[in-house]
């Protein structure tokens, strides 16, 4: 029998960390980890913190899109409408819409709506794919949850039974994955992205990772997909999806394409595709793949974290399993409405000729511009860094540079019982109050390190960012090169 | 080998219903299930529907409380407070309130927050708790949510490894417990709540569930207590509350408290007390009693269920399981913001002397004192009906009449291949539009029959609907005893 730890405050209790789920104690999701933690002390003590950890872009200052708001607040509170002053002071299109909205949801904003979302926005959503892919979308694909996360949860939930159920997940990865996939009791079935080669996505990986998992006697049975890539930022040629889908076909794996990123492509040479444009145009050789893709308000010029509004659309998944989804949705009665909102303001924005349409353009390109600048400046910023490595940021709102550590820090990491790359932005932290994630939480090629930074402190703290950022860079190295100070 | 269904539309799926997750598929939740989509289908053909089958109070045209939507419109927006005349539209406390707010939510509605919630409204939650119970509360007991079914959710897949862990759930329950105990792999084990004993909760019926569940090799590790109860209504005195924490401790079973309908009390001579408030009143003799204990914006004076606004209170909980909840939480990175604040308004409104205080208490006494006549109108009017009896709808939302069922109509049921009570209620929908779930749904004792309807629908409209639903028990009544017309 195990002795009792003299230092446990409950040594007894029914819920005791060695009693619970332990599938819960196993996740690990290091985007509010020990870094996380870190700085949330060293912010409570009174010293400046950068936060780079999370991609939450109202949070460090980027604004909301004033269309989306004035809609939303005339939502929250109709009578003001019955104000004339207080009417006059918004644009009309602004008022007809919250009006369109107001007529559509069933109880308002305070009530729940159908489980699935409310069949209005759902529209709204159904259009929008139509527009993009050029085929029809439609509202019973459409699931709408409080947060992508919730969705891949659900859809994760539906497809893993047990251990021997594999899921091919990137290697790096947005650790929800690897967290959600063990708290589901599945397994991780890792791939490599290929660092160098732009982080690309090979089939023959993908075989080696598939064949090895049924070795072991795991079914890999869904491929995650993360395009832009988080944390590596590159975005997927239409060739390559291709082929990836013709080997799903072929290996009868689910695609679960997390899309969140879509409006972020900075490349004036690429174009966002989403799978299910892929899908539809291969036709018969395409035939029945299975796809769940997922969307977000929280990413893109919008960047409405805090709204939790998201969906996930069904390609080819079976009608019973699509009930199935709803009634586990339904459980939950229904998303938050506010969240539903977003999303279709998102959607279906003001359009050219509308009295919000120019101020609109101007918020979402200069979000946009200027994220594009700032993914631009941040890798080259790595690149000019000794022993730093960093590949174009394509996409989504991270840089995830290669760090080469010397290996004094390497074994000073070691000796206090964490990776070298953890040390590395613990310091970091410590010396300019700048907040990143270790690669070793995304997942990382033996022997390499990393670390993953967002785009998003704004523009004009660049220059001071990176600034200190290479100070401290060459600190470190000089400390654990042992060469002497400048 | 089985043979392929002709009629299936995807028989080779990846995702097929006899291939994913077989908890998903055994989980069964009535309150959207048959009742529900032949309301919708009827809905949609036009016909008139009246939804007494959630408790969705917003839907049924419950009005908003305004200092709360007007709060939440200003943050929504917050350059409305930069036009005078807006500006002058709104209460100054109003004003007040949503820069209070600004100040203390980093980034806005539009971010992220601390996983567990925002700090400044845990705060107000925590000085809360410390006036309804006279024991101080603190923001490190509390996790904040989207909607208590999440919050709930997530304590269950913390306390459940495997199909050996038994959560004892009262029968009737709302059965979003039976569902999520079969989706995370544990077993319910039901204890009857006593109809004839006003839905009382009896330790000796505790003790035999939790002995035929021992004898079956399925160890009990907490029970869910709903207060007041759903769907039946019954609120529990302190003193069958501190029996009940007795047997917990004696049996170490972990409370789930479910207190989201504690201001829907009704009768004058009954008071809502808090499972917290009895453990922490009991002292020694309840020491170390564990109790997660859940609270939301959906019901009471407020029924904002859209927001999704909820939170879990810990008491005696070990900090390391509270560190695993938190960590669970963080892959979800937050719940949404504007049910958070709805959550903190909820707990911390108007005060006297409050520029908006006489209309905050005239509409949260206007909507309880309307909701107490509907409770006693329509236990009433159920009690009038031959082969009905309700026991008191002493609070929540609900009436669960039991209602005894001719046996030619549990014979024209069972040749349907559903039971009675579905029968009673899809031709109660179809005669008078009135949709409710049938008491199958919540469990029932053997050979007696139930329905579970809201006492939600406007009090202009109760009358009409009393009459209407009296109607056509009495034709059900004559049509299945064969009686003539009359």
């Amino acid at each position: 029998m195990r002795g009792i730890d003299p230092e446990d405050p409950k040594p007894f209790a029914v819920l005791h960390p060695t009693t619970i789920n332990e599938n819960v104690v196993h996740a690990e999701y290091a985007v509010r980890g020990k870094l996380y933690n870190a700085a949330v002390e060293r912010a409570q003590s009174g010293k400046k913190v950068i936060y780079t950890n999370v991609g939450n872009p109202h949070a460090v200052g980027q604004k909301p899109i004033t269309f989306f708001r004035q809609v939303l607040a005339l939502i929250t509170y109709p009578e003001m409408m019955n104000n004339p002053a207080v009417l006059a002071s918004f644009p009309p299109d602004v008022v007809e819409r919250a009006r369109l909205y107001i007529s559509k949801i069933p109880g308002g904003t305070g009530a729940y709506q159908d489980s699935r979302g409310n069949e209005f926005i759902r529209h709204e959503i159904a259009d929008f794919l139509t527009r993009r892919d050029g085929y029809p979308g439609s509202v019973n694909e459409l699931f709408m949850t409080d947060g992508a996360s919730q969705a891949i949860g659900l859809c994760l939930l539906l497809t893993i039974r047990g251990r021997f159920d594999g899921i091919l997940t990137p290697i790096p990865q947005y650790p929800l994955y690897s967290a959600t996939i063990e708290i589901r009791n599945g397994t991780s079935c890792g791939y490599y992205l290929d660092e160098a080669n732009n982080w690309g996505l090979s089939i023959a990986e993908l075989s080696r990772s598939v064949a090895e998992s049924r070795a072991k006697g795991i079914q890999p049975r869904a491929i995650v997909i993360i395009n832009p890539g988080n944390p590596t930022g590159q975005c997927l040629t239409e060739e390559n999806m291709q082929e990836i889908v013709r080997y799903c076909k072929q290996e009868r794996l689910v695609i679960f394409a997390d899309e969140v990123y879509q409006t972020n492509v900075y490349l004036p040479s690429q174009k966002f595709v989403s799978f299910r444009k892929v899908i539809l145009d291969m036709g018969r050789e395409a035939e029945d793949v299975e796809l769940l893709s997922f969307h977000t308000v929280s990413k893109g010029a919008v960047g409405e974290c805090g709204r939790r509004g998201a969906y996930v659309e069904c390609l080819n998944i079976h009608p019973a399993v699509k009930d199935e989804l709803y009634k586990v949705m339904s459980t939950n009665l229904s998303s938050n409405v506010d969240g539903q909102i977003m999303m279709g303001l998102m959607v279906n924005p003001p359009r050219v000729g509308d009295p919000s349409y120019p101020l609109y353009k101007e918020e979402t390109e200069g979000i946009l511009g200027s994220l594009a600048r700032r993914a631009e400046m941040i890798s080259s910023a790595f690149n000019k860094l000794e022993g730093v490595t960093s590949n174009p940021v394509e996409g989504a709102l991270y840089c995830y540079p290669q760090i080469r550590i010397p290996p004094k820090a390497v074994a000073a990491a070691a000796e206090k019982g964490y990776a070298a790359d953890v040390l590395y932005c613990l310091e970091l932290l410590d010396e300019t109050g700048i907040c990143t994630v270790p690669g070793s939480g995304f997942g990382q090629a033996d022997g390499t390190y990393h670390l993953r930074t967002t785009i998003l402190p704004p523009e004009e703290d660049f220059e001071g960012i990176i600034k200190s950022f290479s100070d401290f860079h060459r600190k470190f190295l000089r400390k654990y090169e042992g060469r002497a100070f400048l």
